[in-house]
Order: C-alpha cells, then structure tokens, then sequence
C-alpha cells in the first residue's frame, strides 16, 4: 500500500475540491454573521500560513490562539498545524496565572487573540516569556490602541498574504499538529500534545454511522468551545466531510443558540450538560422549532436523567452522552445504542443515554482494581484506563506524566464500572471516591440520586475521615428557591436515598449551602469542600 | 499520542468483547446453514491460528485460500492475517494455468480449500511448487479421498487447537495482511498486496455515514465472493463494527439470495450488475420481501438505469453504485448523494446513481490527460489516477508495477471525466476507447446508450482501424429473443444513436452476434471482439 501519511491538510484540500459552496456560517459579533463557503475559506487558511510565515512561524512554532468558535479559529486549526507548526489552543477561562503558565510553558512565539479578548490578555503581557506577535482576530484591520509592540491585525495580514501557499505533503503523520491544557483542579495545567494522524483517526470515528455519524447533509454546531480540546474534534471532522458548520461565537446564551439551531437548522449539536440544561429552561419559556435537530451531544460531566428525558420524549431529539479527556481528543464513548436497545421501555432507553456509552471502534478501554482487570457485571468499580492511536502517551514536558500513563495505558482517574453489555458508567473520580469498611462509595451515584429529589438544586458528596470507617460521605446540598433548609428537609432527602442505597451508603450529615464552589468549566472543586467541612463529621 | 498500530486484530478483540452475542450466518452447503456468535467465531479464528502454526505457519508465510462465501474463510480472513502471515485469497474462477500461476508467484505453503472445490485444485497439484499443506474447509471432520500426502481435515485440525492463542500486538501495521490478483484480460494476473494499515482505514471508510455507513444494526450481505478483493472489505468492516453478516456459501442464485435477503432481515448487501438483473428479474417472477433493505450497493461493471431505476423507483431500495480494483481495497467512490442531490428530479437522481460517484474520504484522485490535469467538468476524458493509504504502490514481484504506479499515483488505465458536483464517471478502458480524428469516443457510453433501446439485450462497441480516421467505433449487438437482425433493424438503432451522438461518434457499423465474449468475471473481452472483427470495417 501507499505510505500515504495521514495529515490535516488532505482535509482542507477536500473541502475546497468537491465542497467549494458549503458554508461555515461564523458569529463574529452581537450582531455580525459571517457566511464563508469552504472555497474562500480554504484561500484564507492559505493566506493564514503564509502570513503566519512571513511572521517568522516554521515547522514546530507554537502559535497559541485565544479566541470564540468563528471562521478566524478554523482557519487557524488549519492553516498553523498544516505548515508543520502547532497550535496551541488556549482555555480562556483559565485564571490568570495559568494562562501566563501554559503560554510560557508550550512557548508560544505568535498568539492569534480574539479582538474582544486582547484586553484580557494584554494585561499578562509582562509575564509572557515567549511570545513576539500578538494577531488580532476581529472584523477590523486596525489594531487596537495599545503599548505593546508587534500587535497585527488579522484581517490585514491576510490582505497582504498570497492565496497560493502549498501546505508541505511529506510532513510525518506523527507531527504534533495541536495543543491543550487541562483545566488543571490541582497544580499547574497539564499539556496535550495532538498529532496529525491522531486528529484523521479521530475524524473518521466521529463520521462513523454507530458514532455521531457527522456527514456532508449536517449542519454540525459546537458549542463546546474551540478552546476546548478541539471543540471535541467537531470543526476537524465537518471539514473532512464538507459538513456544514456553525460557530457561535462569543458571549451566546441559550437563546441564541435556539435561534441558531431554528434559523441555520442546525442537525447535530455538542456541549456541556450545564448549557443543555439552560437551553431546554429557554426551550420552554420561549418555544422554538428545533425539528432539524438529529442528535444533541453532552458530555464533560454527568447529565441528569430528567435533561436526557426532557429533550428525547418531549422534544424528540435523541440526546447522546459521551465521555472524554484533553488526554483523549477526546471522543471515547458514545451512549448510542445497539440493535437490542431498541426494543427496550422508554425508562431502560434513558437509563442507558445516561450511560457513558460504547467505546469508538479503534480504542481498548479496561477497568482495573488492586486485584487486576474487573469483569464487565455492572457493579464491579475500578480506575478506567485507555489505549488508542488519539489518546496521548505523555503530558508535554511535565514530570506528572508517570502518574498517568503505565504500561502503554492512559490511566484517567475515573472510577468507573462496565455493564455487561459493555457500555462504560463513571462513578467518581479516584481523587472523591469514598472508601469506607473496605467498601467503596460512588460520590457521584449519591449526588444524583439527591438531584432527582424535586426540592434539590445541585449535591456534591464528599469523603470526610472517620476513626472507624476510615471515610464516611458527607452531602452537600444548595436547594432550590422556596425550600426551606431545616432538619424534616434533611430527614427527607436521607429517607429518600435510603430506598435507593445500601446502609453503608447514605451520607452520615447532609449540610445546606447557598452554592457549590466550582472550577472554570464548571466541576465541583470537592478538594475545597472537603477541607470547610472535614470537621462537621459526626461520629454514626 | 500513543503508537498504536493499526492491527485486524483489534477487530476480533472489540467483535469478541462488545458484540460476543450478535450472528455470522453461513451457508456452506445446499441446506446448510450455521449461526455462530461472534464470541464462538473468535474462539474458532484463534484455533486456526494455533492450527495453522503448527502446521508450519510463520510471520510471512503465504497461506491460500480457496473458498466461498462462510464463516471458515471468515475465521481465515483473521486467523491468518493476525498472527503476521498473509492470506491469499486466491479466485476460483480463473483458468486452472492462472490457478497453478498465482498459487506458485505468491509462494503459498498452505492451502485452505473449499471441500467442493477440492477435486478441482486437486488437479492442479501436480503444477504447485511450493504447496506443504492442504486443508478442506468443510462441515466433515473426515478428509476426502486423496492420493495428495498432506492433506487436513480444517475442522479435525480445530478440534486439536487451543482457542488461547494470543496474536501479537506489537506487528507493524504496514505489515502485509492479504492478498489478492487481478483478473487479467491479458499476460498472467497482478499480484496486489493489502496491508493490516490499509484495511483498517478502509474498514474506517465503509463505516463512514456518508459512505456505506455499515454499522452494528446491519444485516450485511456480500455476495461479491471473498476471493475478489476481500468481498469489498465489508467482511473486516462487519467484524470492527459487530455488524450481523450472511455469507451466502457455494452455488447461490437468485432466488437464493432473495430468500436469504428476506428471511434474515438483509439491511445491506454488494455485488456486480449481472448479479442484480438476474435478482430483479427472479424478484418480479416471484416475488419477496424485500423492505428491510436500506442499500445495494453495486460495482465491477457499468450498471443499466433501468436496473437502477427499477430498484430504487418499483421496490425503493437506493441502489448506490461504486467504483474500485484489486489495487485499491477496493473502495474508491460511492455514488451516494450529497445534501443538494436530494431536491433533484428522479430523472436526475438516477442519473446521478449511475455514476461511479464522490471520492472516499481519505483518497484524492486526478484525471489527466496529454495537457495534464483535466478540469471537472464533465467533458473532458483523461485516465484517472488515485491516490491513498489503501492504495496500492506496486504489483507483488511483476515488472509490470512501472505501468501503473508513476510519481505517487496508481494509473488505473479507466478513461473517466469528472463532473463540476466531482462525481466520477467512468467512460473506458484506455485500451477500449476509440481515438478517431483526434477525437475521443467511449464505447461505454455507446453500449449503454444501445442497451437503453428496447430491442438490445447487451451490446460492444470496439474500435476497428481506419485508414483514414485511424480508428472508428463497430457495435457489436445481442438483440433480446424474438427480435430480427435485419438491415430494418440496423438502421433503427443507428438512428436511435444518432439523436443522442454527434455525428462522428456514431458506430460505421453494426454487428449482430449471439453472444459477446467475456471473461471470467463477466466483463466484455474486447480484444477478442476486435480479432474477429478488424476486417469487417466499411469505408464510411
């Protein structure tokens, strides 16, 4: 066969080749929508490298890029790692001094900013080692005022660039083509590193007809933003397929994204649950028609089982739970369901969208304990670990890689149990498992269980230390408004899991609070819970 | 990102763990059919592997088989490859001279032979230089009564193996895992070699929504035979995505097949135009149930509108033609429809079926001619080229390599133009096509245009020398029984062309035969056609 590397730029010539008039329809603005056929997008990516070129960007420069899901973005998911450079896309939600770390530590030469963000990172102008341009993505080819020196507006650059820039085809299939951080909870952010062909592979799984099945008839919206590990692969795979694409831009909410999923007939839709749960509140204050939809993606956290209800019985959009890390590109599973599933009640079919899913054809997933690989029964909890041509074999530069990757696996720090019929279901991270008498106790099962109760808002569950169990759960509670917090309340929601649980599993207090403290993307920081409330144990 | 290597082994891994319970059904004789789970298929594949080692089997021996459509030569499609030696699937339907010739040009040491069809290649034992080992797959466990020493019972040499055998996970994945020889019209067939690499992307592609989309709630049927070009990969695509598969065994027809599409709920299957006129011809004599097809997919040879209409219009089955060779896996194109397709006539979208169609993802391909690289538009011919990991870059130990496969690309020596939508259409052979005053005329398109009247049951057209013009176009016609092969007659069809033909285009004559010669495969032997021909040419 032909050694025919697999890299990114085949994408672009594609799209450009049998897809010159779909669309990339890019939110640059409130009010500023950009429809760009895949054709002149293509130039501009060209003109992209070139500019980027001209700047001083060769084959292993970082260029980290700070900005929304718009056609700027894209063109910079192509028209960096398709010359041989990388690009590294930064989490703006980071906190400062992450951002000042990621950048200094992935050495980032140019940073392609968001025009509505360049004030943001202006200010860590002086921590940045690194970095000799700043390019600003926006509509206009000015640059903003400003006192540092080479700032460049995008819009100009390309102006001045050529459209016939050849993208090298002897590039190594194993380049790295990409970059993310995690959202680090403890310590510094993380680095990822993406390789060409980890990024194809992962582009013909997600176009698999048993996986999303992403096609040239989609209209595919991420809403999971491009700084987000590859906004989940979606805007790689739209352009492989000629699929068209829309890109929300900056500062959307709910209603926006119902006016673009009625208006651009949007087919296909990922994000994080948090967002599916605002949408569908929008959803019925403000009917829209979302008739176009074929499938609403959520993955990042736990979706509940009333959000998975709501939208597949009531709206009659499947709605399919997947799972995925930075570390993974990240689609690792997908609870899409197999030819048996069909036949099952509507109650069996949601309990299993709210499974983590079937594992992507190409991948190997194993649960393992202290006593080895656990057997797939549905009950038996271990740390999942991964092994896959897009999963990473390393964080970039950082000595924590050995906590994370042995023996050729990627160990996730979930802890997770696999049914019978092989579908995967985290149950906590390894950092909030609660170990108590040997035994171990999902914090995650119990939240869930207390956000079915109607009068609960949201519950994080976590371990405090005990003499005798070693570790007792602790639950957390912020109820809704009007719900009084008060001992019946708290009687009710302990006699409420207790139909549900295991003696040894039901939380030993439940505290009431008026939020839970989270991390930038939304995850409960349990560490910092843990440490207020450690002394509130009570003895059993 | 981790170095996994593509191996055919992960398919049996993930078939065996997440899809143990779901069905290879097999016909291996008149009235005999086998259900096996996949979880006893794998079971049965490692058993042949630890067999086929004892008997000698190493990384790189050659092992043939000789077989039908079952699940034996399925459990050979993975027994072989995945211990690092290379199952050659060798076609029953060429001559005994080119049987003995590919046998010995690819050194096979074991030979898995059909019991069937053992007494024909034991006839050629005495030509076979390399032969140790011969094993009947079959449902007896006794051997045939042979004078060949040597020869194994596949189900005896099972029953002795262990079914923990191990494949290695550390193979290269541009080892070879198959291979399979070209029907040749002339000299000996090619030898083509497919990699564990090159099969796993293209099982990736036939999993494609926008391409065959098999996935796990199919039914597959390939009635293209496993010893031509890997039954279209649909057998390691079924396998990767646990897909149900029917495999339809020795001496079917299409009646056969009918029963089989009805009986066990066939969603898909694949074969050659011939092969789909005699099902529509038996499906309207008697007919079935067909509904739950989603797709036929047909190659190999041009196939008629009306063949096409009457599936998709009379029984509303999309009937989607491709186009690929030995050397390519063979998957090249599909003629599935685009997102702006679906708002086109009837007319239009049959017109569209009878394209070879779009371009796999992952492969690029060129039409050039003396000028270079001809533009889509339709009209302009030049031969097509391809290029891609599932491509193949040489003939196996032949000369004839540097004919084919110049600067990168596999010349196909198919006369195509492609249209402004990039849809591929084939229109020759270079060695058919017909080069008149400078002109190009397709014999293809003027067979197919005389097999739309309804007097004609197949038609050639081939090019006769011409003093004058060089070469001219001579239809050679079978006319449907009944019909009369007069003068009457001759000028009806010609007229009949000449409202769809410029002038010179249209043949100088017209033939009226019995029969029209082909090869082993169906296709039309043109040369022979012109040997007999060439001085029937009239001055025009």
């Amino acid at each position: 066969m032909m050694q025919t590397p697999l890299l990114l730029s085949s994408f672009i010539k594609r799209a450009e080749q049998f897809f010159p008039d779909k669309l990339i329809i890019s939110r640059t603005a409130e009010d500023t929508i950009h429809r760009i056929p895949y054709r002149d997008w293509a130039k501009r990516t060209r003109k992209l490298a070139d500019a980027l070129t001209k700047l001083g960007m060769k084959q292993g420069t970082k260029v980290g890029s700070f900005g929304w899901n718009h056609h700027r973005h894209l063109e910079a998911y192509f028209g960096v790692p398709c010359t041989g450079a990388i690009l590294h896309m930064i989490n703006i939600r980071l906190s400062p001094e992450h951002i000042a770390y990621v950048i200094n530590h992935a050495e980032d030469e140019i940073l392609l900013v968001d025009d509505n963000l360049f004030p943001h990172l202006a200010q860590l102008a002086p921590m940045l080692k690194t970095v000799k341009h700043y390019v600003i993505m926006g509509d206009s080819k000015e640059v903003p005022e400003t006192t540092l020196p080479n700032v460049h507006s995008y819009e100009a650059l390309l102006d001045a660039a050529s459209d016939l820039y050849e993208f090298p085809e002897d590039l190594d299939e194993n380049s790295p083509a990409g970059m993310c951080y995690t959202s680090a909870t403890t310590g510094n952010p993380k680095g990822v590193v993406y390789t060409h062909r980890g990024i194809v592979l992962h582009s013909y799984a997600l176009g698999l007809a048993d996986a999303m099945g992403i096609r040239e008839r989609d209209v595919a919206m991420p809403i999971v933003p491009m700084f987000h590990v590859n906004a989940w692969g979606i805007p790689f795979a739209a352009v492989f397929f000629g699929t068209t694409q829309v890109l929300a831009g900056p500062g959307f909410n709910p209603a926006l994204i119902l006016d673009l999923i009625e208006k651009e007939k949007v087919t296909i839709t990922a994000g994080v649950p948090t967002i599916w749960l605002a949408v569908l509140k929008e959803l019925e204050e403000n009917p829209r028609d979302i008739s176009s939809l074929r499938a609403i993606v959520c993955g990042g956290a736990a979706s509940p089982k009333g959000l998975i209800r709501a939208f597949e019985e009531k709206h009659g959009v499947p709605f399919i739970v997947g799972y995925g890390l930075t570390e993974t590109s990240p689609l690792v599973s997908l609870s899409v369901f197999t030819s048996k599933m069909e036949s099952l009640s509507a109650d069996e079919k949601i309990d299993i969208r709210a499974l983590q899913g079937l594992t992507m054809p190409g991948l190997e997933v194993r649960i393992v304990n202290d006593d080895g690989v656990v057997p797939w029964d549905g009950k038996t909890m271990g740390e999942l670990t991964i092994k896959g041509p897009w999963i990473a074999s390393e964080y970039y530069k950082d000595e924590r890689t050995a906590e994370a990757f042995k023996d050729g696996w990627l160990y996730t720090g979930d802890i997770a149990v696999m049914t019978e019929d092989g579908y995967l279901k985290l149950m906590d991270r390894t950092a909030d498992l609660i170990k108590s008498g040997g035994e171990w106790i999902s914090s995650v099962d119990l939240e869930n269980a207390l956000m079915t109760h109607e009068a609960v808002f949201e519950a994080a569950v976590i371990a405090v230390p005990h003499e005798k169990w070693q570790e007792r759960p602790l639950a957390c509670v912020v109820l809704k408004d009007g719900q009084k917090a008060d001992d019946p309340m708290k009687k009710e929601l302990l006699d409420y899991l207790g139909t549900q649980f295991a003696k040894l599993w039901i939380p030993d207090d439940i505290v009431f609070m008026a939020e839970i403290p989270k991390t930038s993307v939304g995850k409960f920081l349990k560490r910092v819970l843990r440490k207020q409330l450690s002394e509130q144990l009570k003895e059993v």
